[in-house]
Protein backbone atom coordinates (compact mmCIF):
# COMPACT_ATOMS: atom_id res chain seq x y z
CA UNK A 1 0.00 0.00 0.00
CA UNK A 2 1.95 3.01 -0.79
CA UNK A 3 1.08 6.11 1.93
CA UNK A 4 0.92 9.52 0.67
CA UNK A 5 3.51 11.76 3.10
CA UNK A 6 2.73 15.49 3.17
CA UNK A 7 4.15 18.78 3.98
CA UNK A 8 7.56 20.53 3.08
CA UNK A 9 9.76 18.72 6.25
CA UNK A 10 8.24 15.21 5.54
CA UNK A 11 8.91 15.03 2.17
CA UNK A 12 11.79 16.52 2.12
CA UNK A 13 13.72 14.98 5.05
CA UNK A 14 11.82 11.59 3.54
CA UNK A 15 13.64 11.75 0.51
CA UNK A 16 16.53 13.13 1.51
CA UNK A 17 17.00 10.12 4.31
CA UNK A 18 16.15 7.41 1.48
CA UNK A 19 14.90 4.92 3.38
CA UNK A 20 11.60 4.21 2.26
CA UNK A 21 10.73 3.50 -1.67
CA UNK A 22 10.07 6.69 -3.10
CA UNK A 23 7.62 6.57 -6.02
CA UNK A 24 6.55 10.25 -7.17
CA UNK A 25 6.36 13.84 -6.16
CA UNK A 26 3.05 15.37 -6.66
CA UNK A 27 3.08 19.03 -6.67
CA UNK A 28 0.47 21.60 -7.58
CA UNK A 29 -0.57 22.03 -10.93
CA UNK A 30 0.86 25.75 -11.57
CA UNK A 31 3.32 25.31 -9.04
CA UNK A 32 6.66 27.45 -9.93
CA UNK A 33 10.06 25.72 -8.87
CA UNK A 34 11.08 27.93 -6.38
CA UNK A 35 11.51 28.39 -2.47
CA UNK A 36 10.90 24.47 -0.70
CA UNK A 37 8.58 23.23 -3.70
CA UNK A 38 11.28 24.25 -6.24
CA UNK A 39 14.06 22.31 -3.51
CA UNK A 40 11.94 18.99 -3.65
CA UNK A 41 11.76 19.00 -7.46
CA UNK A 42 15.34 19.37 -7.89
CA UNK A 43 15.88 16.58 -5.32
CA UNK A 44 13.74 14.46 -7.13
CA UNK A 45 14.81 15.05 -10.25
CA UNK A 46 18.58 14.09 -9.30
CA UNK A 47 16.89 11.11 -7.58
CA UNK A 48 14.87 11.04 -11.31
CA UNK A 49 11.90 10.50 -9.60
CA UNK A 50 8.91 11.15 -11.49
CA UNK A 51 7.25 14.55 -10.52
CA UNK A 52 3.62 14.51 -11.34
CA UNK A 53 1.23 18.13 -11.44
CA UNK A 54 -2.27 17.82 -9.95
CA UNK A 55 -4.89 19.75 -9.16
CA UNK A 56 -5.24 21.08 -5.36
CA UNK A 57 -7.93 18.83 -4.53
CA UNK A 58 -6.17 16.45 -5.27
CA UNK A 59 -3.07 17.30 -3.31
CA UNK A 60 -5.82 18.48 -0.46
CA UNK A 61 -7.69 14.40 -0.76
CA UNK A 62 -3.83 13.03 -0.84
CA UNK A 63 -3.12 14.96 2.12
CA UNK A 64 -6.38 14.18 4.31
CA UNK A 65 -6.89 18.10 4.66
CA UNK A 66 -3.76 17.95 6.57
CA UNK A 67 -1.34 21.54 5.41
CA UNK A 68 0.58 19.82 2.41
CA UNK A 69 2.02 23.24 1.38
CA UNK A 70 1.74 22.04 -2.34
CA UNK A 71 3.92 18.99 -1.54
CA UNK A 72 2.55 15.18 -1.38
CA UNK A 73 5.02 12.29 -1.48
CA UNK A 74 3.92 8.58 -2.80
CA UNK A 75 5.92 6.53 -0.96
CA UNK A 76 6.39 2.89 0.51
CA UNK A 77 5.29 1.96 3.85
CA UNK A 78 7.65 3.21 6.60
CA UNK A 79 10.82 0.93 7.83
CA UNK A 80 10.01 0.11 11.03
CA UNK A 81 13.39 -1.48 12.72
CA UNK A 82 13.41 -3.74 15.66
CA UNK A 83 14.41 -3.83 19.31
CA UNK A 84 18.12 -5.02 18.12
CA UNK A 85 18.70 -1.91 15.65
CA UNK A 86 18.14 0.42 18.63
CA UNK A 87 20.62 -1.37 20.82
CA UNK A 88 22.95 -1.58 17.97
CA UNK A 89 22.92 1.97 16.78
CA UNK A 90 23.70 2.90 20.65
CA UNK A 91 26.51 0.38 20.75
CA UNK A 92 28.30 1.47 17.07
CA UNK A 93 28.20 5.07 18.31
CA UNK A 94 29.66 4.07 21.89
CA UNK A 95 27.04 5.86 23.96
CA UNK A 96 24.84 4.09 26.45
CA UNK A 97 21.32 3.29 25.34
CA UNK A 98 18.75 6.02 25.11
CA UNK A 99 15.73 4.94 24.03
CA UNK A 100 11.99 6.47 24.28
CA UNK A 101 9.46 4.41 24.95
CA UNK A 102 5.51 5.39 24.32
CA UNK A 103 2.51 3.62 26.04
CA UNK A 104 -0.49 3.94 23.51
CA UNK A 105 -0.14 7.52 22.68
CA UNK A 106 -3.18 8.85 20.57
CA UNK A 107 -2.77 12.05 19.07
CA UNK A 108 -0.39 11.91 16.20
CA UNK A 109 0.48 15.31 17.15
CA UNK A 110 2.18 14.46 20.19
CA UNK A 111 3.67 11.35 18.45
CA UNK A 112 5.72 13.45 16.07
CA UNK A 113 6.60 16.40 18.39
CA UNK A 114 8.43 13.57 20.65
CA UNK A 115 9.95 11.86 17.82
CA UNK A 116 11.64 15.46 16.78
CA UNK A 117 12.93 16.12 19.85
CA UNK A 118 14.06 12.82 20.06
CA UNK A 119 16.05 13.57 17.09
CA UNK A 120 17.19 16.62 18.52
CA UNK A 121 18.72 14.87 21.56
CA UNK A 122 20.45 11.90 19.85
CA UNK A 123 17.88 9.45 20.93
CA UNK A 124 18.90 6.05 19.68
CA UNK A 125 15.16 4.83 18.79
CA UNK A 126 11.40 4.68 19.84
CA UNK A 127 9.38 1.94 21.06
CA UNK A 128 5.73 1.85 20.14
CA UNK A 129 3.02 -0.90 20.44
CA UNK A 130 1.38 -2.16 17.70
CA UNK A 131 -2.09 -1.76 18.93
CA UNK A 132 -4.22 0.84 20.12
CA UNK A 133 -1.59 3.13 19.85
CA UNK A 134 -0.65 5.45 16.92
CA UNK A 135 2.03 4.13 14.26
CA UNK A 136 3.80 6.28 11.73
CA UNK A 137 1.19 7.70 9.88
CA UNK A 138 1.83 10.65 7.63
CA UNK A 139 -0.01 12.92 9.95
CA UNK A 140 2.64 11.98 12.74
CA UNK A 141 5.81 12.41 9.67
CA UNK A 142 4.33 16.21 9.26
CA UNK A 143 4.13 16.51 13.09
CA UNK A 144 7.78 15.31 12.81
CA UNK A 145 9.25 18.03 10.79
CA UNK A 146 10.18 14.89 8.87
CA UNK A 147 12.61 13.83 11.59
CA UNK A 148 11.14 10.34 12.20
CA UNK A 149 12.27 9.95 8.47
CA UNK A 150 16.04 9.02 10.18
CA UNK A 151 15.26 8.02 13.15
CA UNK A 152 14.52 4.64 14.27
CA UNK A 153 11.41 3.54 15.44
CA UNK A 154 10.04 -0.09 16.18
CA UNK A 155 6.66 -1.45 16.61
CA UNK A 156 6.35 -3.97 19.41
CA UNK A 157 3.27 -6.55 20.04
CA UNK A 158 3.82 -5.93 23.76
CA UNK A 159 5.19 -3.13 25.04
CA UNK A 160 5.46 -4.79 28.53
CA UNK A 161 7.77 -7.58 26.91
CA UNK A 162 9.86 -5.01 25.21
CA UNK A 163 10.81 -3.55 28.34
CA UNK A 164 11.54 -7.02 30.06
CA UNK A 165 13.66 -7.25 27.08
CA UNK A 166 15.25 -3.77 27.85
CA UNK A 167 15.76 -4.94 31.79
CA UNK A 168 17.97 -7.53 30.39
CA UNK A 169 19.92 -5.41 28.60
CA UNK A 170 20.61 -3.42 32.08
CA UNK A 171 18.57 -0.56 30.31
CA UNK A 172 17.11 0.89 33.26
CA UNK A 173 13.34 2.00 32.98
CA UNK A 174 12.27 5.03 34.11
CA UNK A 175 8.32 6.17 34.01
CA UNK A 176 7.13 9.70 33.96
CA UNK A 177 4.28 9.90 36.12
CA UNK A 178 2.36 11.94 38.23
CA UNK A 179 1.69 11.34 42.26
CA UNK A 180 2.55 13.13 45.61
CA UNK A 181 4.72 10.52 46.66
CA UNK A 182 7.03 10.71 43.15
CA UNK A 183 10.26 12.12 43.18
CA UNK A 184 11.22 15.05 40.94
CA UNK A 185 12.90 14.85 37.44
CA UNK A 186 16.12 15.98 38.81
CA UNK A 187 16.28 13.56 41.87
CA UNK A 188 18.09 10.78 40.04
CA UNK A 189 21.25 11.04 37.41
CA UNK A 190 19.97 10.31 34.12
CA UNK A 191 23.54 9.75 33.16
CA UNK A 192 22.51 6.35 32.70
CA UNK A 193 21.26 3.43 29.78
CA UNK A 194 17.97 4.78 29.78
CA UNK A 195 14.92 3.75 28.65
CA UNK A 196 12.25 6.49 29.26
CA UNK A 197 8.70 5.96 29.28
CA UNK A 198 5.86 8.49 28.57
CA UNK A 199 1.99 7.42 29.23
CA UNK A 200 -1.12 8.72 27.16
CA UNK A 201 -2.73 11.67 26.75
CA UNK A 202 -5.50 11.39 29.32
CA UNK A 203 -4.64 8.25 30.53
CA UNK A 204 -1.06 7.99 31.77
CA UNK A 205 1.28 4.96 32.29
CA UNK A 206 -1.33 1.40 32.26
CA UNK A 207 -1.29 -0.16 35.58
CA UNK A 208 1.56 -2.96 34.55
CA UNK A 209 3.78 -0.59 32.35
CA UNK A 210 4.07 1.33 35.02
CA UNK A 211 4.87 -1.70 37.56
CA UNK A 212 7.60 -2.48 35.26
CA UNK A 213 9.21 0.28 35.57
CA UNK A 214 12.69 0.70 37.59
CA UNK A 215 12.05 3.58 38.72
CA UNK A 216 9.26 6.66 38.54
CA UNK A 217 9.63 10.17 38.70
CA UNK A 218 7.51 12.93 38.04
CA UNK A 219 7.62 16.39 36.55
CA UNK A 220 6.65 19.16 39.52
CA UNK A 221 4.14 21.69 38.70
CA UNK A 222 2.80 24.52 40.52
CA UNK A 223 -0.03 27.43 39.49
CA UNK A 224 -3.24 27.03 38.74
CA UNK A 225 -3.63 25.00 35.45
CA UNK A 226 -1.80 22.16 36.63
CA UNK A 227 -1.08 19.85 33.69
CA UNK A 228 0.93 19.64 30.61
CA UNK A 229 0.70 18.58 27.60
CA UNK A 230 2.47 15.18 27.09
CA UNK A 231 4.94 15.94 24.08
CA UNK A 232 5.79 19.08 26.29
CA UNK A 233 6.34 17.18 29.71
CA UNK A 234 8.86 14.38 27.51
CA UNK A 235 10.62 17.01 25.84
CA UNK A 236 11.75 18.38 29.29
CA UNK A 237 12.59 14.86 30.32
CA UNK A 238 14.35 14.10 27.59
CA UNK A 239 16.28 17.42 27.47
CA UNK A 240 16.99 16.64 31.01
CA UNK A 241 18.86 13.12 29.98
CA UNK A 242 20.74 13.88 27.54
CA UNK A 243 22.00 17.39 29.41
CA UNK A 244 22.89 15.01 32.10
CA UNK A 245 25.00 13.20 29.16
CA UNK A 246 26.92 16.02 28.98
CA UNK A 247 25.07 17.11 25.76
CA UNK A 248 27.08 13.85 24.17
CA UNK A 249 27.44 14.14 20.36
CA UNK A 250 26.44 17.61 20.19
CA UNK A 251 28.58 19.42 17.15
CA UNK A 252 29.61 22.51 19.72
CA UNK A 253 30.10 20.07 22.61
CA UNK B 1 -15.81 45.42 22.72
CA UNK B 2 -16.71 41.63 24.23
CA UNK B 3 -14.56 38.80 23.56
CA UNK B 4 -15.51 35.37 22.70
CA UNK B 5 -13.56 32.97 24.75
CA UNK B 6 -14.18 29.05 23.71
CA UNK B 7 -13.48 25.48 24.89
CA UNK B 8 -13.57 23.97 27.91
CA UNK B 9 -10.82 24.67 29.54
CA UNK B 10 -10.71 28.36 28.38
CA UNK B 11 -14.04 29.01 29.53
CA UNK B 12 -13.84 27.26 32.79
CA UNK B 13 -10.66 28.79 34.25
CA UNK B 14 -11.99 32.75 32.85
CA UNK B 15 -15.03 32.08 35.31
CA UNK B 16 -13.05 30.67 37.49
CA UNK B 17 -10.62 32.99 38.06
CA UNK B 18 -13.17 35.93 37.92
CA UNK B 19 -10.64 38.42 36.71
CA UNK B 20 -12.31 39.77 33.49
CA UNK B 21 -16.06 41.52 33.18
CA UNK B 22 -18.23 38.47 32.48
CA UNK B 23 -21.05 38.57 30.10
CA UNK B 24 -22.17 35.23 29.40
CA UNK B 25 -22.45 31.74 28.60
CA UNK B 26 -23.80 30.35 25.33
CA UNK B 27 -23.74 27.13 24.69
CA UNK B 28 -25.63 24.73 22.02
CA UNK B 29 -29.48 24.60 22.26
CA UNK B 30 -29.63 20.69 22.83
CA UNK B 31 -26.63 21.00 25.20
CA UNK B 32 -27.36 18.67 28.03
CA UNK B 33 -26.23 20.00 31.97
CA UNK B 34 -23.28 17.03 32.38
CA UNK B 35 -19.85 16.88 31.76
CA UNK B 36 -17.53 19.90 31.30
CA UNK B 37 -20.70 21.42 29.59
CA UNK B 38 -22.55 20.74 32.86
CA UNK B 39 -19.50 21.95 34.62
CA UNK B 40 -19.64 25.84 33.11
CA UNK B 41 -23.09 25.81 33.90
CA UNK B 42 -23.25 25.35 37.31
CA UNK B 43 -20.25 27.94 37.44
CA UNK B 44 -22.00 30.29 35.81
CA UNK B 45 -25.68 29.39 37.78
CA UNK B 46 -23.22 30.40 41.27
CA UNK B 47 -22.32 33.86 39.68
CA UNK B 48 -26.13 34.57 38.10
CA UNK B 49 -24.30 34.46 34.88
CA UNK B 50 -26.57 34.58 31.81
CA UNK B 51 -26.76 30.98 30.30
CA UNK B 52 -27.72 31.30 26.39
CA UNK B 53 -28.46 28.26 24.38
CA UNK B 54 -27.64 28.83 20.63
CA UNK B 55 -27.37 26.85 17.24
CA UNK B 56 -24.10 25.29 16.75
CA UNK B 57 -23.16 27.64 13.61
CA UNK B 58 -23.05 30.78 15.74
CA UNK B 59 -20.96 28.66 18.38
CA UNK B 60 -18.62 27.59 15.34
CA UNK B 61 -18.65 32.23 13.89
CA UNK B 62 -18.19 33.26 17.59
CA UNK B 63 -15.33 30.73 18.00
CA UNK B 64 -14.26 31.55 14.71
CA UNK B 65 -14.00 28.17 13.51
CA UNK B 66 -11.97 27.22 16.72
CA UNK B 67 -12.41 23.64 18.48
CA UNK B 68 -15.01 25.60 21.04
CA UNK B 69 -16.23 22.20 22.27
CA UNK B 70 -19.78 23.38 22.96
CA UNK B 71 -18.68 26.48 25.11
CA UNK B 72 -17.97 29.84 24.45
CA UNK B 73 -18.04 32.75 27.07
CA UNK B 74 -18.90 36.03 26.58
CA UNK B 75 -16.06 38.22 28.49
CA UNK B 76 -14.97 41.71 28.57
CA UNK B 77 -11.29 42.48 27.25
CA UNK B 78 -8.35 40.59 28.80
CA UNK B 79 -6.80 42.52 32.13
CA UNK B 80 -3.49 42.94 31.01
CA UNK B 81 -1.45 44.23 33.85
CA UNK B 82 2.13 46.28 34.11
CA UNK B 83 5.71 45.45 34.86
CA UNK B 84 5.56 46.61 38.78
CA UNK B 85 2.50 44.34 39.01
CA UNK B 86 4.93 41.77 38.18
CA UNK B 87 7.83 42.92 40.45
CA UNK B 88 5.12 43.02 43.18
CA UNK B 89 3.86 39.57 42.96
CA UNK B 90 7.64 38.27 43.02
CA UNK B 91 7.93 40.30 46.15
CA UNK B 92 5.16 39.15 48.21
CA UNK B 93 5.62 35.49 46.91
CA UNK B 94 9.26 36.02 48.79
CA UNK B 95 10.56 34.86 45.70
CA UNK B 96 13.20 36.00 42.96
CA UNK B 97 11.80 37.51 39.78
CA UNK B 98 10.78 35.05 37.28
CA UNK B 99 9.71 36.50 33.92
CA UNK B 100 9.24 35.30 30.36
CA UNK B 101 9.67 37.90 27.62
CA UNK B 102 8.44 37.10 23.86
CA UNK B 103 9.91 39.09 21.51
CA UNK B 104 7.05 39.19 18.39
CA UNK B 105 6.13 35.66 18.46
CA UNK B 106 3.12 35.14 15.70
CA UNK B 107 1.59 31.90 16.72
CA UNK B 108 -1.25 31.69 18.97
CA UNK B 109 -0.15 27.89 19.53
CA UNK B 110 2.95 28.77 20.96
CA UNK B 111 2.62 31.83 23.06
CA UNK B 112 -0.39 29.58 24.26
CA UNK B 113 2.05 26.54 24.87
CA UNK B 114 4.52 29.33 26.46
CA UNK B 115 2.14 30.46 28.78
CA UNK B 116 1.02 27.07 30.38
CA UNK B 117 4.30 26.21 31.12
CA UNK B 118 4.86 29.68 32.82
CA UNK B 119 2.00 28.85 34.72
CA UNK B 120 3.40 25.32 35.58
CA UNK B 121 6.21 26.51 36.80
CA UNK B 122 5.40 29.60 38.63
CA UNK B 123 6.57 32.29 36.66
CA UNK B 124 5.42 36.05 37.60
CA UNK B 125 4.30 37.61 34.67
CA UNK B 126 5.18 37.77 30.71
CA UNK B 127 6.00 40.33 28.89
CA UNK B 128 4.69 41.08 24.92
CA UNK B 129 5.41 43.72 22.64
CA UNK B 130 1.90 45.80 21.64
CA UNK B 131 2.47 45.47 18.15
CA UNK B 132 3.61 43.28 15.68
CA UNK B 133 2.76 39.97 18.14
CA UNK B 134 0.20 38.14 19.13
CA UNK B 135 -2.09 39.65 21.99
CA UNK B 136 -4.27 37.90 24.56
CA UNK B 137 -6.21 36.40 21.97
CA UNK B 138 -9.22 34.21 22.62
CA UNK B 139 -7.03 31.70 20.36
CA UNK B 140 -4.17 31.85 23.07
CA UNK B 141 -6.82 31.56 25.73
CA UNK B 142 -7.77 28.21 24.33
CA UNK B 143 -3.94 27.06 23.49
CA UNK B 144 -2.84 28.13 27.12
CA UNK B 145 -5.63 25.34 28.51
CA UNK B 146 -7.05 28.77 30.41
CA UNK B 147 -4.31 29.34 32.24
CA UNK B 148 -3.28 32.93 30.98
CA UNK B 149 -6.62 33.74 32.79
CA UNK B 150 -4.74 33.29 36.02
CA UNK B 151 -0.83 34.64 35.27
CA UNK B 152 -0.03 37.99 34.96
CA UNK B 153 0.82 39.67 30.71
CA UNK B 154 2.12 43.02 30.88
CA UNK B 155 2.19 44.68 27.06
CA UNK B 156 4.88 46.92 26.50
CA UNK B 157 5.15 49.36 23.62
CA UNK B 158 8.48 48.73 23.23
CA UNK B 159 9.94 45.05 24.32
CA UNK B 160 13.68 47.03 24.60
CA UNK B 161 12.35 49.73 27.06
CA UNK B 162 10.78 47.16 29.28
CA UNK B 163 14.10 45.13 29.58
CA UNK B 164 16.45 48.08 30.31
CA UNK B 165 13.79 48.35 32.92
CA UNK B 166 14.21 45.09 34.09
CA UNK B 167 17.83 45.84 34.05
CA UNK B 168 17.46 48.57 36.63
CA UNK B 169 15.87 46.36 38.99
CA UNK B 170 18.78 43.76 38.93
CA UNK B 171 17.04 41.03 36.48
CA UNK B 172 19.36 39.54 34.55
CA UNK B 173 17.94 39.07 31.03
CA UNK B 174 18.77 35.72 29.03
CA UNK B 175 17.95 35.40 25.66
CA UNK B 176 17.94 31.93 24.51
CA UNK B 177 19.63 32.09 20.69
CA UNK B 178 21.15 29.93 18.00
CA UNK B 179 24.95 30.34 17.23
CA UNK B 180 28.20 28.15 17.50
CA UNK B 181 29.59 30.25 20.35
CA UNK B 182 26.71 30.26 22.74
CA UNK B 183 26.91 28.41 25.82
CA UNK B 184 24.45 25.70 26.63
CA UNK B 185 21.92 26.23 28.75
CA UNK B 186 23.39 24.26 31.60
CA UNK B 187 26.67 26.47 31.45
CA UNK B 188 24.65 29.36 33.78
CA UNK B 189 23.37 28.75 37.10
CA UNK B 190 19.75 30.32 36.32
CA UNK B 191 18.64 30.80 40.16
CA UNK B 192 18.64 34.29 39.79
CA UNK B 193 16.41 37.14 39.41
CA UNK B 194 15.70 36.36 35.70
CA UNK B 195 14.10 37.44 32.52
CA UNK B 196 14.02 34.69 30.27
CA UNK B 197 14.50 36.23 26.52
CA UNK B 198 12.33 34.12 23.68
CA UNK B 199 12.83 34.87 20.28
CA UNK B 200 10.20 34.99 17.22
CA UNK B 201 9.03 31.81 14.93
CA UNK B 202 12.00 31.62 12.19
CA UNK B 203 13.17 35.06 12.84
CA UNK B 204 14.58 34.24 16.43
CA UNK B 205 15.59 37.23 18.41
CA UNK B 206 15.90 40.70 17.10
CA UNK B 207 19.11 42.46 17.23
CA UNK B 208 18.22 45.07 19.71
CA UNK B 209 17.22 42.57 21.88
CA UNK B 210 19.93 40.25 21.43
CA UNK B 211 22.11 42.65 22.10
CA UNK B 212 19.94 44.18 25.76
CA UNK B 213 20.74 40.87 27.23
CA UNK B 214 22.80 40.25 29.78
CA UNK B 215 23.47 36.80 28.20
CA UNK B 216 22.83 34.36 25.36
CA UNK B 217 22.16 30.62 25.99
CA UNK B 218 21.34 27.80 23.22
CA UNK B 219 19.61 25.05 23.61
CA UNK B 220 22.19 22.09 22.44
CA UNK B 221 21.22 20.06 19.26
CA UNK B 222 21.80 17.22 17.45
CA UNK B 223 20.00 14.85 14.73
CA UNK B 224 18.97 15.33 11.16
CA UNK B 225 16.18 18.08 11.50
CA UNK B 226 18.06 20.34 14.30
CA UNK B 227 15.70 22.78 14.87
CA UNK B 228 12.72 22.89 17.69
CA UNK B 229 9.71 24.53 17.80
CA UNK B 230 9.91 27.99 20.17
CA UNK B 231 7.20 26.36 22.30
CA UNK B 232 9.06 23.16 22.65
CA UNK B 233 12.70 25.02 23.53
CA UNK B 234 10.36 28.02 25.83
CA UNK B 235 9.14 24.57 27.49
CA UNK B 236 12.41 23.28 28.50
CA UNK B 237 14.32 26.76 29.37
CA UNK B 238 11.74 27.65 31.78
CA UNK B 239 11.55 24.05 33.46
CA UNK B 240 15.55 24.23 33.83
CA UNK B 241 15.43 27.72 35.07
CA UNK B 242 12.56 26.37 37.94
CA UNK B 243 14.57 23.27 38.65
CA UNK B 244 17.51 25.18 39.23
CA UNK B 245 15.58 27.30 42.01
CA UNK B 246 14.49 23.55 43.72
CA UNK B 247 11.15 23.27 42.56
CA UNK B 248 10.32 26.97 44.56
CA UNK B 249 6.29 26.63 45.39
CA UNK B 250 6.14 22.95 44.50
CA UNK B 251 2.86 21.56 47.04
CA UNK B 252 5.50 18.48 46.82
CA UNK B 253 8.62 19.63 47.67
Amino acid sequence: MPEFLYGHWAVIEAIRSERRQLNALMIHERAEKRGTVGEAMTMAEERKLPIQRVQRRILDDLANSGNHQGLVLRVGPYPYCDLEDILSLAARRGEKPFILLLDLLKDPQNVGSLIRVSDAVGVHGIIIQERRSVAVTPAVVNASSGAVEHIQVAQVTNLVNAMKQLKQEDIWLVGLDVGANIPPLDKTDLNMALGLVMGSEGEGLRRLVRDTCDLLLTLPMRGEVGSLNVATAGAIALYRAWSARGWEGWAHA
